[in-house]
């Protein structure tokens, strides 16, 4: 198998893609000379006006796995572990404003798990974050603490020569649309890529250990600290800084099997255009003819997105469509499919493709068991003439409510009926302030459908085109 | 409880409806002489033929809990213990046919577990049944050998004033549609309702007792052998002379459902109405007008019965029809209702009721999950490129072979098609011959719906209306 795979890789060659993938000399001395700056600048502040602070660099530019043109700059900035929270991100927030001012960049506060300010300087994306030095998982106080260990760890522990591998394993998760932890992906993030690298080996390893090895609950292990039957999840990778921390806990069984099929096919038949976008021909009359020749009903529901940060409005709206289907399934329409998008500031589609949207007027209704009288009375005293026995059980056949889908989904999103889905509520008051219903060749012969949504209904239409090149 | 029954029941002259159901002394008188003479020439016969057998009268003449104008004579005729079974069906279908040759009467041979003769003199039916003079279940050589065992049960142990219980109990299930153990009915046996007058001692105890006592799984077991659990079935009621025989192993649970409905609807508005049989009125105009309002699809599947016994017909009709229901199931169609009917001779109508009858193009077929290679790989190679990842398993969006539930039906009751089909071979040469697929309003438009089609129909309508007055 070792063999048979050298032969047949030789093909390509790996040390050409790196060269394309990694940064330049000079965008590497532009990314480093600008972190110094910006740590000197940070410290000079802090000492200026009197704040106990010290910023570090964390993230992949810290340790060297960052990919050519995503040079992103993460500042830590650590305080004592004794200053109360509200001071740390009263001071972590000023001397983040005041560093970007400086450096004539623009700004804006961001939350995630706490609040930190990020800035756009010299056309680089920077985060500063307050955050506390802590040495150990243990003295954990928020979230964003643990990144100083996973920066220290994977500084520690990544051999020099793989750093290269890790560019790899990223650039090809990348583009086999696997990457990234972010709810709108749910894919792998860098830190479980450099831990992967470091557990396997290589680029090459991994992707062998995912084709071949890699079973349902998968559990990995690196320090075998024996916690991993703990975790509940489609894949367990434990966190070298704390074993008691999921690393692979964001990441969906979806990707996963995503990127094994996708390591598949590319040890089936490795090409260098793993490593790069693939380019799609998408051609809205093809669209138009793939959506006929299905047969079935497609209905888009669009509305605007709420003003709420990209990891939460993600998971809100696939919940959303999620709801949808099953209240849809439970007036007996059949639902073929459900997918959804967002441009994350103007538009949400909901599109819900279904193989069964009109229903006969008659239905029947379950009722109880025959045994109980009690519950035999109640159920008779609503159905009564319309009831019958079937086998033990009563049931009634009543007059169905909604026969078409259509006006089932109209009426699902009003005000009256819109509690029966479950979804936040940010997405609840937007659907009720403004929402459209079409159908799917409706939309697709208005002036809507820009080239992204285009996109999304072929990626609908051809779920696996990323995974083979 | 009680005493609020028998000021409710105050109402029903118990002793007037006795008067109209039992037989009249004439009829008594007749069917006792009848049944005499019967005895006298065949045990005369048997001694002029050298032949070592004697006759005796069993079933419900001989136990006086015949119904008026059901006066069915059972002469069983007994052999020696030790009398090998090929010569006891010769001598006894001798004796049988001979003694309804001198008697005048019509006669031909029938065929239950073993072969018996059955006639029809001075108006009644008579039946010769060849059969062992066991003494106790141990020695069972045949099944019929068991009624011996039965009647003289019931003789010994139903008390003369429970007689006319019995009469009322067979009455008032014959009419509610619940009685007899043949598999057109797979209701209540003549012996199940003795036992369950001896059991609770009279009409009105066992009707409570089904309204307010019986529960799934329900066991009787009059002699207490124990022996309950050793049967899984809807309900159990161990046979005093057989502990190993459940005698309500031909009763469905469907009704025993019906009967329990019945009883309560009894008991809560006693009519004298309940021991007739009910008068409906059946029009084709309202038949129509109602699966109309109903808007769902009926099929209706004719063909010629074979000739078998209807014992053995209308479970195979019902596997038929449950097979059908089955495979439109699979083929994603849904089914509401099914139906049949056969008048025995010339026809059978399977009724097919769907909700969906007409399906898209696309169809998801699901494949093995993704973790076995070897697996994905064979299923690749069949559906190629149609296939993709839904969270860890294959999918493939595959052309449905077929898209209208007529089309279907008019396939799978095709030569090649027909063996996907569980029935009994001589259903499937029927339809082989001879078959028509109709839409139900064609045909109750056509001059083929006879009276009782039409019922057929109607009660298809209205399941429970024989359970109320």
């Amino acid at each position: 198998m070792i063999l048979f795979l050298v032969i047949f890789l030789h093909n390509i060659d790996f040390n050409k893609i790196v060269e394309v993938i990694k940064p330049t000399e000079e965008e590497e001395k532009k990314v480093k000379s600008l972190s110094d700056k910006l740590i000197n600048t940070v410290n000079d502040i802090a000492r200026k006006n009197d704040i106990n602070a010290e910023a570090v660099l964390v993230g992949s530019v810290a340790k060297g796995t960052w990919l050519h043109g995503k040079g992103d700059i993460d500042i830590f900035i650590k305080f004592p572990l004794d200053i109360d929270e509200a001071h740390l991100k009263e001071y972590g927030l000023f001397l983040g404003f005041e560093s970007a001012k400086s450096m004539e960049g623009k700004y804006e506060l961001r939350y995630a798990s706490h609040p930190y300010v990020t800035g756009l300087i010299d056309g680089f994306e920077i985060d500063f974050v307050p955050c506390y030095p802590i040495k150990s998982a243990d003295e954990l106080k928020s979230a964003v603490d643990r990144t100083i260990l996973h920066t220290e760890y994977i500084k520690k522990n990544l051999r020099q020569e793989q750093k290269n591998e890790v560019l790899l394993l990223k650039r090809f998760m990348e583009s086999v649309h696997t990457y990234s932890a972010e709810f709108k992906v749910g894919g792998f993030s860098g830190y479980l890529c450099e831990l992967l690298i470091i557990y396997y080996g290589s680029f090459l390893e991994v992707l062998k250990a995912a084709a071949d090895e890699w079973k349902p609950n998968q559990i990995i292990d690196p320090r075998d600290y024996g916690t991993g039957s703990d975790f509940t999840w489609p894949m367990v990778v434990i966190d070298p800084t704390d074993k008691k921390r999921n690393v692979a806990a964001a990441l969906t069984l979806q990707k996963i099997s995503e990127f094994i099929i996708a390591s598949r096919n590319f040890l089936d038949n490795p090409k260098e255009d793993y490593f790069f976008e693939k380019q799609l021909k998408i051609n809205l009359n093809i669209i138009k003819e793939e959506f006929k020749r299905r047969d079935t009903k497609t209905f888009l529901i669009s509305f605007k997105p709420p003003e709420i940060p990209a990891d939460s409005l993600y998971p809100q709206i696939k919940k959303t469509e999620n709801s949808l289907g099953e209240v849809l399934k439970r007036e007996d329409f059949s639902v073929f499919n459900t997918g959804s998008w967002t441009d994350e500031s103007e538009k949400v589609i909901i599109l819900l493709e279904l193989d069964v949207w009109k229903l006969p007027e008659v239905k029947k209704h379950y009722g109880p068991y025959i045994w109980s009288k009690e519950h035999q009375n109640r159920f008779l005293s609503k159905y009564g003439v319309k009831a019958y026995i079937e086998g033990d059980r009563w049931v009634a056949e009543i007059i169905r409510e909604y026969k078409d889908a259509e006006l089932f989904i109209e009426d699902i999103l009003s005000q009256n009926k819109i509690g029966l889905l479950r979804f936040g509520k940010n997405i609840k008051n937007e659907i009720l302030k403004e929402h459209y219903i079409v159908d799917i060749f409706e939309f697709l012969e208005s002036d809507k459908c820009s080239e992204d949504i285009k996109r999304f209904f072929y990626e609908y239409l051809h779920k696996n085109v990323y995974l083979s090149r």
